[in-house]
């Protein structure tokens, strides 16, 4: 895949989910569903449509994205189970699902894709949820 | 976690899969069910229920083998999508799903879990299938 072509988000991870953070390999963005603390990791590679996708260097460092990632959900979550899942059944565009998980959410302990219709949150409050998120999320050395 | 506590498959993976192979970190199975080829990696070590909690040495060998067993489902049954996912949600031991799906399987474009009764193999016929898919698995440096 040339460098040249521009990493580019697909339209319905768009709509369903709001930018968090560029992390080096990754864009973090949050799935505009208040019924779950739901994260997608999307590599910023255009092109890619599975894991084995990525180079060997982006692999590596896409599992630390993640491992970070999962870290930071059970820190500050203090879930009951994490959820993460590359599908892309739908939305062919490789993104990877962080879920904290509880038992007494509405799809448990079922996996949550089709289960609720999205809830989503009051804007402003997304908004200033993503920035204390911000104040607590890993930094990255630049 | 001890060194010497063993590593034990909890009764449902026990019950709901077959072995396939013991590589380096983790044990392949397969997932009783005709319906999809649908693959488990289970690190081999005790008390683990998040990707998080293996060592990191054993995070980068686990992701070393799933990136086999990926590439090794894309070229065997050429899948329209590989689904790969820790969830748990149920049976809380470690498991990582490894999935090859087809637009034209039983719960296309949902995912797997949940949607369709098993269909077991009938056991001398997954037995044979079993022992086809070693001829062309990944051999590992023992």
């Amino acid at each position: 895949m040339p460098e040249t072509q521009p990493f580019e988000l697909a339209a319905p991870l768009q709509q369903d989910s709001c930018f968090v953070a560029d992390w080096p390999l990754c864009q973090l963005r949050v799935i505009n569903d208040q019924q779950y603390p739901w994260f997608l990791l999307i590599p910023r590679r255009p092109g890619l449509k599975e894991l084995i996708d990525l180079t060997p260097a982006d692999y590596l460092q896409y599992h630390q994205e993640s491992w970070q990632l999962a870290a930071w959900l059970r820190q500050c979550f203090r879930p009951d189970k994490l959820n993460i899942a590359a599908l892309g059944n739908m939305v062919p565009q490789l993104h990877i699902h962080h879920i904290a998980r509880f038992k007494h959410d509405k799809a448990w302990p079922a996996p949550v894709w089709g289960v609720a219709k999205m809830q989503p949150y009051q804007p402003a409050a997304l908004q200033q949820q993503i920035g204390q998120w911000r104040q607590s999320l890993p930094a990255w050395p630049s």
